[in-house]
């Protein structure tokens, strides 16, 4: 089998004051690399339950391009560290249209704003999610093999910028949750 | 649910004589407007049997691009009519991972070399098909509403350019049954 090998490293908090977490990532270097709207929507599987194996599948709409995301089950219990497949598509409609032909199913949305930040290897996302408020997550990518210690280190940085206890479930699972799904 | 509510025709016939029929194409008008190898990898669903629903879905790779295709059933006993959903993508590699881990079975492989001519609104293909010899294929794309007219000239044309009892099976099902499967 084919195997990327990467894994996405991903840590994540709660987000009191968006300006002030913007000015520090200034003060810190940090380059605006992007500032966009993310349409996604989620999608469970024909035979087996996403919610119950962890894993997630995804089209997303940013700018008017499309993908289609598979992410496997989370790594371990401090981060949403994951495998992760993204393919790059032409046309979002016709894939949701043929993943309902396989027998998937539509779970839910999420909207949100999404401002990007490089500081040396990572990247920093400063999100106003629909229904959920402002959040921030901090991305990595790194070898499957000692990916703990990259993400460690993200870790660090989150409570370098104020990070709260790290939000472990995805936007999906928040907005779920919130719905009493 | 969104729907582009087209139908693929096709109707199909083993070849004699390659040269004769291209010649006679020529003469018809036809215009040679590609020519080249095709590579298709079929999958089977995690929890249903594509052989059984008459289904297909395949990644196909063609002059280094790459796309993803579902095939709907038959839609009746004299052509291999059906409803058809292709996506451009980036990667053929890694929509097959992508496939894998959402447990959807590699089948087989059909590579083909396919000459594409388009005489008024249909397209002939010539094919020679590894392991299988030479076919050629009648395809033009109609609303689902009505479609059987346009097949019927298609049957015509078939006939017309030599074809003898129009082949159903699709290449995937002839070389699995060859192999005993």
């Amino acid at each position: 089998m084919v195997s990327t090998g990467k894994i996405e490293i991903e840590v994540k908090s709660r987000l009191g004051d968006r300006r002030a977490l913007e000015r520090k990532l200034r003060r810190l270097g940090a380059m605006k690399i992007d500032d966009a709207v993310e349409s996604d929507v989620y999608y469970n599987h024909p035979s087996r339950d996403f919610a119950k194996t962890d894993e997630a599948l995804r089209i997303r709409v940013c700018k008017g391009n499309a993908s289609l995301t598979y992410k496997g089950p989370k790594l371990d219990d401090k981060s949403k560290s994951r495998e992760e497949i993204i393919i790059t598509l032409d046309d979002a409609k016709k894939a949701e249209e043929l993943l309902l032909k396989l027998g998937f199913r539509k779970v839910a949305g999420v909207r949100k704003r999404r401002r990007v930040f490089v500081l040396s290897k990572f990247e920093i996302c400063v999100d106003s999610v629909e229904g959920l408020g402002d959040f921030f997550e901090i991305e990595v990518v790194a070898p499957k093999k000692g990916y703990e210690k990259v993400r460690d280190q993200a870790l660090e940085l989150l409570v370098r910028l104020g990070g709260k206890e790290p939000e472990r479930r995805s936007y999906l699972e928040m907005l779920l949750s919130k719905q009493g799904r």
